[in-house]
């Protein structure tokens, strides 16, 4: 920790945005009857009873007449998937109320839907604090959801993930002189996907077929009239390879037809083989369903981002699974 | 989203508490010279010019007496490694301040070491806020570090992890059609598994040892004397079958050593095999730091938080690694 001797500006904002906040959007009228917005992470709660909240604007805004004016606003605390609202309102645009879903709020102050909680609020006091003022307000009435809330730290939006109280541990502490121990993130990766495997391989076990088919048939259904060389291209992620004989399994299965054209050797995915493959998705999603269920939706999302992160900063070039065949790609085959 | 009819205080608190904050503790001394330190979240930025913060503390609080005497104050925005900091200045325990390491702040004010960002304030304005008091301080000094901030949510600690403006995508966005998606968690899971294991043995080349070797190794420099059975059980997370052949090729290298006794073969590691182990683990583990670095550290943490939990939610059952030898598991061998 360095202590700044001078005072500046940007250190002093830098400082203040390391604490976590949540992003609410604050609303109300102004003395046209015209409905008024401003983004805001200054919220906070005051008083249980009687229940007070407070946040600050500052004294430059637009907005500030319409809320020294008007004694009724509502506090909106935005949910994870409204930062393009919190952007909007955070500006000085035109219209910002266009195409926004509105409820009625008290005194008829404009009132958003899918938001975390909503506090409907009448000013209680308005403080002094230098270039902002201080609004508290008393709730007169509140409502939450169970969407995930939006955070907000060091300038960028944000997703909470809870933090246990004690430290997660898979197994027992390794002994000190232990190096390998299950902080590791291969460790870790490796036995998430092993037991994703584990399920997902329990689950096509009723069905006669194994993971290697599974991921054959996935690849084919998103785009099939591949060469056995670009299947596998696409399935390197899996770390196996597909061999000759599982694709004539396969072919025998009737899941897959070969298509010989100018000596080269392509796989179709037959009608049989995308129903198949459709059904085996569905299962493994509703296993998915189940997992992130038990991890929670919001904490399901941060795992999926972190692991995209790790994704694209280790990617020794993969080809892209999603990616329309292109003229590139075909002329490498 | 549900409207609450009848204002009850529980509900009113879960309502606010979906607000993230971070978490701070703010210290003074009290008449008596006596250290007096309290957890607040409800800390916020109130104006840059003059740099005023603001937070507000219960009327009922024992400390109540030594804020409003001593208008010297520090708070700090606690790193996410301070939980527990925080727990114990959230209680009315004695002695508080026990072992805990401090710096002298401006007029004697207690202040911590290792947080976030630390502001050294005097009291502006004392607002009325219903059961709270609300100190409005201005910054007389501030300083912050690089240490990840604590965060707190609908009554647990938390840690943010940044969200990117634009959805993350891997690839080119599937077709509407398509089921089979990059944003499957066994996809992610599995392809991040892949790529971490490819680094690896990328490392491994070099020294003529693929990553099934690297596997028993590292099982037998946690604890050796292990049948190539229990070896399998331990390394059956990796998905791959350990072979009497794989053991014999590291017997020849001299990294493992064969122990028969009453009929049973079990295997040491050599002197040279846990130099080996020691060595590879040490290249992976600095491998592993580049890519922290990239994810950042505060993410990193995150993410295998959340893969322990995923790990914790699909566990069939598997052995642990870390566990010292136990009756039950030599009397199954």
């Amino acid at each position: 920790m360095t202590a700044v001797a001078s005072f500046n500006p940007q250190a002093f904002r830098a400082a203040l945005s390391t604490f976590t906040t949540g992003v609410t959007i604050i609303t109300t009228r102004n003395a046209e009857g015209e409905p008024v917005g401003v983004t805001a992470n200054s919220f906070n709660s005051v008083s249980l009873n009687p229940p007070l909240v407070l946040w600050s604007l500052a004294k430059s805004a637009l907005s500030l007449p319409a809320f020294t004016e008007n004694r009724h606003w509502n506090v909106h605390v935005l949910s994870a998937e409204q930062d393009v609202l919190s952007g909007r309102f955070a500006s000085r645009g035109e219209n910002k109320f266009a195409g926004v879903s509105l409820d009625q709020g008290i005194n008829d102050t404009p009132l958003f839907t899918d938001c975390t909680a909503r506090f409907q609020c009448r000013t209680a006091f308005t403080y002094e604090g230098g270039d902002h003022l201080i609004f508290v307000g008393e709730v007169l009435a509140f409502d939450k959801s169970e969407l995930p809330p939006l955070a907000y730290q060091s300038g960028q939006y944000a997703l909470a993930t809870c933090k246990p109280r004690e430290l997660l541990r898979l197994g027992a502490e390794p002994p000190p002189e232990c190096s390998y121990t299950e902080d590791l993130l291969g460790y870790l990766a490796g036995r998430a996907h092993y037991q994703l495997l584990d399920a997902l391989r329990r689950l096509l076990h009723s069905q006669k077929i194994d993971e290697h088919a599974f991921f054959v048939l996935s690849v084919l259904c998103i785009q099939d009239n591949l060469t056995l060389e670009e299947i596998n291209d696409y399935v390197s992620y899996t770390g196996r390879e597909v061999t000759q004989s599982l694709m004539l399994f396969l072919e025998k299965q009737g899941y897959v037809a070969p298509d010989k054209q100018f000596g080269v050797l392509r796989f179709l995915l037959t009608a049989a083989g995308r129903e198949l493959s459709l059904e085996q998705i569905a299962l493994a999603k509703a296993v998915e369903q189940q997992l992130i269920e038990k991890l929670g939706q919001a904490d399901s999302q941060v795992l999926k981002m972190l692991l995209k992160r790790l994704i694209q900063a280790t990617d020794p070039g993969l080809p892209d699974l999603w990616a329309p065949a292109s003229q590139e790609f075909g002329a490498r085959a």
